[in-house]
């Protein structure tokens, strides 16, 4: 299929919740970045504003955004950067250019899509200071189109989830597989199908709680929130046909890595015969086998609390791995561009 | 081996922390019933004074107990309701008891443990009235002996628990097993065996961080305590060699009944080659296969919370199956008093 080309024919932007439209995602105004705060959602709709390269960076590490945030923050923060030192010597701008990305790529060292995408943007911004052009406005533009084509291939590969689904399914998702998960359980409905989405709560921040349930609850899908520990016994009830999460990376030879959880559920969808679909921007291909995959580990502090009450005793030892990691064999199919494919045909795709 | 012959030889009262010895679960005391708040614990020991058998049926509902705590409760309440009648005629004193029983028993529909040993206690305190016996003192004694030989019975199941583990283990736990298993892990430390137990936090009432992380931290246990859907991957880097938990029913054909999650780590667990073992009262007769187990279903609202702050919005729908079932294929072996019995030699097993 042509990059692009189902996009073409399907209108997604009323398929799209409040949280999921770019311009409630972060964008640039006035000076600063607005971020939207997801810890405070569903309850208010907040952003974050953020006047500094490193105030983004915090807000990013304090899980103001995630998902799809994080590069969407970062981003526009670029803009701040280049703000900092207009009119300054070429050289200075590009050290300062290229300290900002440092200094937000480390936000997230598991998200390979973020440091990819802010790879671009430098090079692009790097080649307009040597021609001269404003640096402000080349980074606003990269930004704009940029999330053009993040729609346009959201919409692709929604399309190619929806064609997954089947009319009754129960489909079980993990954590918030944003936009073209939501998008691709709305399109199924809108197709006439019916379908129910269980949403485990994904601990220690609640995601499918606070995220993933109220944007299919905003648009009209029927859904079921459960605690982590049930899917299982959901799947041995006949109630789950498909399992589908983001990924936040895919290995060449296929291993997927998402939120913590994502394993443990996959292993019990295989134990019912159930698939896993992962839905992935392409794969990583600094990531060859699982070895070269580095593993995220977050402060033990947040497993002894729920939404801010402790759980238990402060001296309790606790540990915290943020995401896992799903082997090839578990994964019926990856959701790219190209469509559905099944983890060994990763290394055979390119222009992603 | 005969029953009590290890009890006798192995001495656990130091290997007990609070929340465990009898008299802190729950006691009769100048005419209420006195029952550890375990929803307060660890944060504060405090007691549920009761003075009426409804007032212990609501606060076993509540959730002030929960594991072995409902049936010493409930037994306890029954010397209230002897209390009630005391001097009335042995049909009305009968007639009490039995819709004591009756109110207390369906406070867990799937707690069979706690309705035989009410009917053990009935039927003891009605061949009292028939003989002229005071029924209060009556009950006061099987009590007492009732927990006696309980105390006995965990000794013997911790043993053989101790037993199964081997030096430098990691042991995955879900919710709360209780005095045997707490007791194992202990006994095994004792013996010099180095062991490291990793507690899911269990959602959503948080057991495995409110009672049994603090429990074994008491105890002097290596700990660490997790989200419910860390284990898997934990597994995936070797960290856990053995999953032990506790049982609230076993049918004849070995099908394992506990609190919800406890069969997605069993999958999980054989997926990485992992021993299984759950530690039994016996098996339950009247529940042959799995289709004679009734499932209980609680109040979906809590799962929209967690430690009582709402984690997404009111109007999104839930579902709360509070436990699962684990077919005997994924069971290594049930730890009873007769010793660690594979699920299929169950059903030749008498004098429980």
């Amino acid at each position: 299929m042509k990059f692009g080309e189902k996009a073409a024919q399907e209108n997604i932007s009323e398929l799209l919740p409040f949280l999921l439209k770019p311009e409630n995602i972060a964008r640039y105004e006035d000076g600063s970045v607005l971020i939207c705060d997801r810890r405070k959602y569903p309850f208010s709709k907040e952003f974050v504003r953020c006047q500094t390269v490193e105030e983004v960076a915090l807000a990013i590490e304090q899980m103001v955004t995630q998902g799809g945030g994080p590069w969407m923050a970062a981003s526009h923060a670029m803009i701040l950067a280049a703000r900092e030192v207009t009119g300054k010597s070429s050289e200075r701008v590009a050290t300062h250019l290229t300290s900002a990305r440092d200094r937000l790529v480390s936000t997230r060292p598991t998200n390979t899509a973020l440091a990819r995408r802010l790879d671009l943007l430098l090079a692009t911004a790097i080649a307009a200071i040597d021609s001269g052009e404003q640096v402000e406005g080349v980074i606003a533009s990269w930004i704009e189109s940029a999330i053009t084509v993040l729609y346009e291939n959201y919409a692709i590969r929604a399309r190619h989830a929806a064609s997954l689904i089947e009319d009754g399914d129960g489909i079980l998702t993990n954590c918030f597989a944003e936009t073209a998960f939501i998008v691709a359980v709305a399109m199924a409905v809108r197709d006439g199908k019916q379908v129910q989405v269980f949403t485990p709560e994904t601990r220690p921040y609640f995601q499918g709680a606070k995220l993933t349930a109220p944007c299919l609850f905003e648009l009209g899908i029927d859904i079921k929130l459960v605690t982590d520990n049930m899917p299982a016994f959901l799947m041995s009830r006949g109630a789950i046909q498909k399992y589908m999460t983001a990924a936040d990376l895919i290995a060449v030879d296929g291993h997927v890595v998402n939120k913590i959880g994502t394993f443990q559920l996959a292993i019990a969808a295989r134990y019912h015969d159930i698939p896993f679909y992962a839905f992935a921007w392409g794969r990583d291909d600094n990531s060859r086998t699982r070895d070269d995959i580095e593993m995220e580990y977050r402060d033990a502090a947040d497993i002894r609390k729920a939404m801010g009450q402790p759980t238990t005793l402060d001296s309790i030892d606790a540990c915290y791995p943020a995401f896992d990691i799903c082997p090839p064999e578990l994964v019926a199919g990856v959701v790219t561009v190209h469509g559905v494919l099944k983890p060994g045909e990763l290394a055979d795709y390119s222009g992603w």
